[in-house]
C-alpha cells in the first residue's frame, strides 16, 4: 500500500473521528475521586467497544483492586514483530471548574482546538491510536506488525496497580516494542521523542493541633494553630534559592554528561518564552542549573495544595486544629519513589513543630526512566515525523512522570518508544486542557508510516 | 419588690423561654457570608418582635450599610439612672459541618446544656437580657431604670458599620452606663467580670503565580509556586518560639504593672487544666510571659484559614497558581487595629517571594479596651453575681474583642460593664458551640439583682 491510501481514509473519515472522540471525552472518568468509580467504569466498557469495533479482537476489561484495564489483540501479521501499545482512559481531577470557558466534559471545537479534560492526556492520543490501527485494516484488510492494545485506568493515580496486573498477564504482553503516546512534543512546528521521564513520589501531611478549632481571642496566645504549625514545617523544605533541602535529597541524583548538557544547550531553550506563557516575570528553582536542566533532569519538590482552617467570605476568628497539604516530588535517576518518600517522611516527622501531631501518608511512587535512543525502532520514529511534519524528532527528556514506562520496561525487557503528539501549552492537569486537531491529522499520519516501516527498521533487511 | 417575686416568674416560665430562644437560635443569622443576608434580616426583625412581646417601644431596626440593629427603649423610670443594654444577634459560621453532632441551627438540649450556633455567643445572653426585663416589668409593672436595647448584626465581621450607625443615632443613644453581656466567666463556679479586652486586626493575603495551574513534571523546576511563596512569606511572621516577627508590631505594647502581673499570679491560671481542655500537650506563645498574660495582655497574630491547589482525594500533580490565607491579630493598649494592618501589609507585600504577586486586603479592625474597675456600677455587677451564684465576680481581663466597647466608650463616654454569663469551654466559634442552662437560669437571676439595685448604686444613696 501506500501512505496515500491510509491518508485518504483518515481524511474522509474525520468528521466521524472527531465525534466518536467526543463520545469518549464526555465520560468523566476521574481515577482519583471515588466518587467517579462508576463512571470510570463505564469509560473502560466504552473504550472496549471502541477498540471491537476497529477489529480488535479478544476484547476484554482485565480487573484490577483499582480501575480496571482494556485489552484486545490483533495477531495475524505472521513473522512481523508484536507490539505492546499503551494509552490510558483515565483522566485528572477538572477543578477548579469556575476557570474553565466550557466544561470540561462537554467537548468543544475552537480555533483548531478540542477542548476538554483528557483532550490531550490522554484520551485524543490514546483514540488516534485506535483510528491509525483502522485506517490500516480497512485499506488493507491486515496489519503490518503485530498488536497488543493495553489501555490503564489509573494512570493519573500513578498506576497503582500496574505492577500486579503485569505479573498477572506477563505472557499474554509478551512483545517486542512498547510504543507510548503520553508524552508532548517540543513546539507545534518541533515534533520531538523523549527518552528520559521524571518518576513521582507523593504523600501527604496532616497536622493536628487541639481538639477541636478555637476562638482566637479566648485561646490565642497558647494554644498551638495547626496552620502555623503546617507553615513553618513546609518552609523546612526549600531554601530561599528552591533547592529541596530535606537531607539526602539529592544524594543519587546522576550528574548530567557533558554530551548531555551541550546538546540541550543545542536546543535553545528559551526561558523569556516560557515566562510569557505561564505569565511570570521569574523563574525558580536551583540557580546553578538552567532551567532546562531542572525541568528535564532535575528532582522536585512541589506543594500540590494546602487547606487548613476558615476558607469562606469574610473573617473568622478561629485556630484551625487541623492543617493539610499535599506533595509530590518528581525524580530522576537513580532517585527512587519508596526512598524519597521515606526520606520525606523521616524530615517532617522529625521537624514537628511544638504543640501539634504531624503524620505522614505515602501516596504513590514511581520511578525515573532513561533509555539509549539509538535503537532502531525509536530512530524509525524520529523518521516517521519526518513523514508527517516534514521535519525529523528531536530527542529529548521530560520532567513528567509515566510510572508505566519504568515499569513495563523492568517487566517486559522491552524498548520504549515515547512518541507524543500534544503540547505543554495544552492546559493538561489544568482548565481548559485542549489538543490541537493539526497534531491530530499529522499524528495518525505518523503513526501509520510507523507501523508500515517497523517490520523492516527490526528486521535490519532492505526495503 | 423582693428577689422572689422576679425569681418566681422565671421559674414559672423557665419552658416558654427556652422554647422561644430556640426559635431564635434556628435563623442561621451567619453575618460574614452574604448568601445568609437574608437569614439576618429575618433574624432581626424576629428579635425586634422579641421585644415588642417583653413591653418595649419605638422598636425599630435601624438600616446600616450592612446588617441592621435592632432598637427599642423602655424609658418611664423618672429620675432613674438610663443604661444602655449592647447584645449581637449575628453569629459565626457554622463550617465545618461535619463535625457537629447535631446540626448548628437546630437548638437541642443534652446533659443540660443549649446545643446550637449562637447559643452562648451571643444570641443567648441577649434573650436572658429581653427576659430579664420581661420578669420584672410583668411583676412589678415597670423597670428601676431606663433601657435602651441596641442589638447589633455585625458583631462577628467586626462591627463594621457600627461607628457610622452611633453618630446616626447619638443623641437617641445617650445614657449613664453600658451594659454588654459577650465575655466569659472564669470558670462554671466563679464568675467574673472582664475590665479589659482585646482589639483585632484582620486582613487576607493572595498570592498568584504563573497564569493557570499548571502541570508540575512538565514546569516542576522553573515555574513559581504559589503554595510554596505562601509558606515561605507566612514563616516569616513567627520565630521559632511564637513572638511576631513583624518589625514594630510590639512597640505599642503596654507594659504590664505590677499589680496587674500579681493579681493574676493570685488566680492561679492553671495551664495543665487548658492542655488538657483543648487536647493538647504543650502551649505555645511568648516564652517569657506565663500563659494567662498571653491571653489576655499579650497581641497574637493567627493564621485562620490558608488555602491554595488541590484539596480533593487523592493525588494532583500539580503547581498551583493561586494561594491565600486569613489573618487575625489580637491587640492590646496601645495598639491601633489600623496600625496593626499597615505594619503587617508592608511586611508581607517587602517579603513577597520570587516570582509571585503577593497582595493584602484589610479586613476588619477593631481597638484594645481597658477601663478602671473600681466604678460603682461595676462594683454593684460582682455584688450581683453574689447573690445569684453565691460567690462574688473577680476582676479579669480577656483575650477577645468586643469592638463596639472600645467604639461605644468613646463615643458615648459612659462606664462598660461586661457581665458575661458564657464559658470558655462552650465551643463559641468553633462546632458544637452550647450554653449552660445552669448559667441561663442564673445569670438572669443577676441581672434582675442588679437592675433592681442600680439605682442607689449610682446615686450614691442608702438602701
Amino acid at each position: 500500500m501506500t501512505e496515500g491510501t491510509y491518508d485518504a481514509y483518515l481524511r474522509a473519515h474525520r468528521d466521524a473521528h472527531l465525534e466518536e472522540l467526543k463520545t469518549f471525552l464526555r465520560f468523566p472518568s476521574v481515577s482519583t475521586d471515588s466518587a467517579h468509580t462508576g463512571d470510570v467504569a463505564a469509560c473502560a466498557e466504552h473504550l472496549a467497544e471502541l477498540a471491537r469495533k476497529v477489529g480488535f479482537e479478544h476484547v476484554e476489561l482485565w480487573p484490577t483492586k483499582g480501575h480496571p484495564v482494556v485489552y484486545g489483540d490483533w495477531l495475524h501479521a505472521d513473522g512481523a514483530p508484536t507490539v505492546v501499545v499503551y494509552g490510558h482512559y483515565d483522566v485528572q481531577p477538572a477543578d477548579p471548574l469556575d476557570l474553565w470557558q466550557t466544561p470540561p466534559f462537554d467537548p468543544q471545537i475552537r480555533d483548531g482546538q478540542l477542548y476538554a479534560r483528557g483532550a490531550s492526556d490522554d484520551k485524543g492520543p490514546t483514540f488516534m491510536h485506535l483510528k491509525a490501527f483502522e485506517a490500516l485494516l480497512s485499506t488493507t484488510g491486515g496489519l503490518p506488525v503485530n498488536v497488543k492494545l493495553f489501555l490503564e485506568g489509573e494512570e493519573e493515580i500513578g498506576s497503582a496497580h500496574l505492577t500486579e496486573c503485569l505479573e498477572t498477564h506477563l505472557d499474554q504482553l509478551r512483545g517486542d516494542l512498547l510504543v507510548i503516546s503520553d508524552t508532548t512534543m517540543l513546539g507545534p512546528d518541533q515534533p520531538s521523542i523523549c527518552y528520559g521521564l521524571r518518576g513521582l513520589a507523593a504523600l501527604q501531611v496532616d497536622v493536628q493541633g487541639a481538639n477541636r478549632d478555637l476562638h482566637s481571642g479566648l485561646y490565642g496566645g497558647a494554644a498551638p494553630n495547626a496552620v502555623h504549625a503546617l507553615v513553618e514545617l513546609l518552609a523546612t523544605l526549600h531554601d530561599s534559592e528552591g533547592r529541596v533541602t530535606v537531607p539526602g535529597f539529592y544524594d543519587d541524583v546522576d550528574v548530567l554528561t557533558t554530551e548531555e548538557a551541550a546538546a540541550y544547550r543545542d536546543l535553545h531553550f528559551d526561558e523569556a518564552e516560557l515566562m510569557a506563557e505561564i505569565g511570570v516575570t521569574e523563574l525558580v528553582g536551583e540557580p546553578e542549573h538552567p532551567a532546562i536542566e531542572r525541568l528535564w533532569t532535575r528532582p522536585t519538590l512541589e506543594i500540590n495544595g494546602i487547606y487548613g482552617g476558615f476558607q469562606g467570605e469574610g473573617t473568622k476568628t478561629v485556630i484551625p486544629a487541623e492543617a493539610h497539604a499535599k506533595i509530590t516530588c518528581r525524580l530522576v535517576p537513580h532517585q527512587t519513589g519508596r526512598g524519597i518518600q521515606q526520606l520525606l517522611a523521616q524530615h517532617l516527622e522529625t521537624h514537628a513543630p511544638k504543640g501539634v501531631q504531624v503524620s505522614v501518608q505515602l501516596a504513590d511512587a514511581g520511578e525515573p526512566y532513561v533509555t539509549p535512543f539509538d535503537h532502531p525502532a525509536i530512530q524509525l520514529a524520529a523518521d516517521a515525523y519526518t513523514h508527517a511534519y516534514g521535519k525529523r524528532a528531536v530527542f529529548t527528556r521530560m520532567g513528567g512522570s509515566i510510572p508505566v514506562v519504568e515499569t513495563f520496561e523492568r517487566m517486559l525487557h522491552v524498548p520504549v518508544v515515547l512518541m507524543g503528539f500534544g503540547l505543554n501549552t495544552e492546559n493538561f492537569h489544568a482548565p481548559n486542557e485542549h489538543f490541537a486537531l493539526d497534531n491530530f491529522d499529522k499524528g495518525m499520519r505518523t503513526l501509520c508510516y510507523y507501523w508500515m516501516h517497523l517490520p523492516e527498521a527490526l528486521s535490519g533487511e532492505p526495503v
